[in-house]
């Protein structure tokens, strides 16, 4: 099968990938023949060294069952389905604590010791799937994904006395993140690079400002990281006020922090850094089926997994948003 | 007047420092003399650079109030006194929010705006000024600053089902850290790189290991980073189990932060960390007055203000703890 793999030399395109097989299925695994796949700054990351990662990549999809393991429930045969992301063992102390996303075994599909879903077949357990409803249609579905992270910042933060938030970044999870927060008693507005991403606020009515045209004054409650880079971190710092809240949702790979860099204003300004990664589906579902987020108007473009590495150098361009694949 | 002083190039003994002049006193200000003075991580990270301050270095200090100004209250005069070391406005948001050690317009005792206490008089504001009690000496009155900021943790963090806590560094402040943390409903360990220096420790019956014997686990529920160090950071991200709490007192110079250094683990494990800086001196002077922790234990050396840049030498050395100047 055609898939797109990362090894030592680098992203290619493997006309002639393993396919999985269906009668080698693993316990409780089913497989997925995706139909819309998304690409992300992780997958960019990832391409740049992030993790050490080698196999195929690709972690946002939707896409329909095809087979199950024969100790897997016929039912999903057939079946319209995202799937969470990270493969998990169910018996350590983090899965018995709840916090199976951080399963010591686990594996996270195209990111951990898993291929991913940039194939024309890929493999997933069971237990991760959630059925799409009717009315939310591959080209919305492809993004329960991102929108799960998205909505995992509210779920890490108190809001409280209306505060003044800034979404840093207006990339593809800025631009979730900012239509999610702006739900909430808070002043929240989106600062980015682009102006015609920003436009996207606009037409949302969300406040926005271009990054040269912001004092960096201490000033807000919350900045939430969304650029996907390096110096996002240190800009986040510069506009918090003291003892402020910083939501981190970028991972770069490793020694891009440059020369000079300061992690001192967390102490001298007793900063609140937390970490945030992956979120609830079923929520994330949920706001796409009640239309109460617009994703399509993310879409730039278009591709093949045909198109090969040239797919992952397109969503890294400037100007693109966020790029589907589709088998 | 003999002080302390930090400049361009480097750090000197000046012999003939301007004195203060009582009848110049600011508004609200007091002369000090001081009896006592501590050497801390942050005068070592000054010298390297940290913060671009140039002046009387040293905020550590207890000693006894030579004069005031005409606008304070005479009863100061002659009375034993140690004091906050940040000078604020009263006027901006954080000092009306009640977060006055954020104070946007401060100026703060020998690290930024304001001449230290490594001389033979200094002036600090009289609203700065704890009276010390006659039942705690001036060996342990120095220690005041160093034990706030070690209580600044516990006002910090919420302790709850017996936490794994970690103290990192077993250095001046890891050593206040370890004992204030063990009286709370917490596991606690010290982990250090010097045996000499954790054996205060096992005096104290508090738990402690050499870093070397330690697996990098991710099982503790907290991390203090005392170390002073930059790898410090790195070591506790290491240390911390999934959703765990990394409190942060270590401020090192820019650029120190290494090649592959990797702030990934935060996102990845959804860490959550908390600047902490000063903390309440009322509180660390009660502490003192119960005798609810020693201090006295992590004297090292006494030296002189003569001594010159020795002191800070003596201070950096892998063996001691704490060194203590008199005038």
């Amino acid at each position: 099968m055609r898939a797109l793999v990362l090894d030592e030399s680098g992203l290619g395109l493997d006309e002639r990938r393993h396919e999985p097989v269906v009668g080698d299925l693993p316990p409780g695994e089913v497989l997925i023949r995706p139909t819309r796949m998304g690409v992300c700054s992780t997958d960019l990351e990832l391409c740049k060294g992030y993790m050490a990662y080698e196999g195929v990549l690709g972690h946002e999809f939707v896409g329909v069952v095809e087979a199950v393991c024969k100790d897997v429930d016929k039912a999903w045969v057939g079946r319209r389905v995202v799937g969470e992301i990270n493969c998990v063992c169910g018996q350590c102390d983090m899965c018995k604590g709840g916090l199976k996303e951080h399963c010591r075994d686990r594996t996270v599909l195209g990111i951990m010791g898993r291929d991913g879903c940039f194939a024309e077949r890929f493999v997933l357990p069971a237990v991760n799937l959630h059925a799409v409803p009717d009315n939310v249609d591959d080209d919305r579905a492809v993004f329960v994904e991102p929108l799960a992270a998205a909505l995992q910042v509210v779920r890490q933060l108190t809001i409280e006395g209306r505060p003044y938030v800034t979404v840093l970044g207006d990339g593809r999870l800025g631009l979730l993140c900012a239509q999610v927060l702006s739900t909430l008693n808070a002043t929240v507005r989106c600062v980015g690079k682009h102006e015609a991403k920003l436009g996207l606020c606009e037409k949302w009515g969300i406040k926005h400002r271009l990054l040269e045209d912001v004092g960096l004054r201490q000033d807000q409650d919350i900045v939430v990281d969304c650029t996907g880079s390096a110096s996002g971190l240190t800009t986040a710092m510069a506009m918090l006020r003291p003892r402020g809240t910083l939501v981190r949702k970028t991972t770069v790979a490793p020694g891009q922090m440059g020369e000079g860099f300061d992690l001192s204003p967390i102490v001298i300004n007793e900063l609140n850094v937390i970490g945030s990664r992956c979120g609830p589906f079923a929520e994330a579902v949920d706001w796409l089926s009640r239309e109460a987020v617009d994703v399509v108007s993310l879409i730039s473009k278009r591709m093949k997994l045909g198109d090969g590495p040239g797919v992952l150098e397109q969503a890294g361009k400037p100007g693109v948003i966020k790029v589907l694949l589709q088998p």
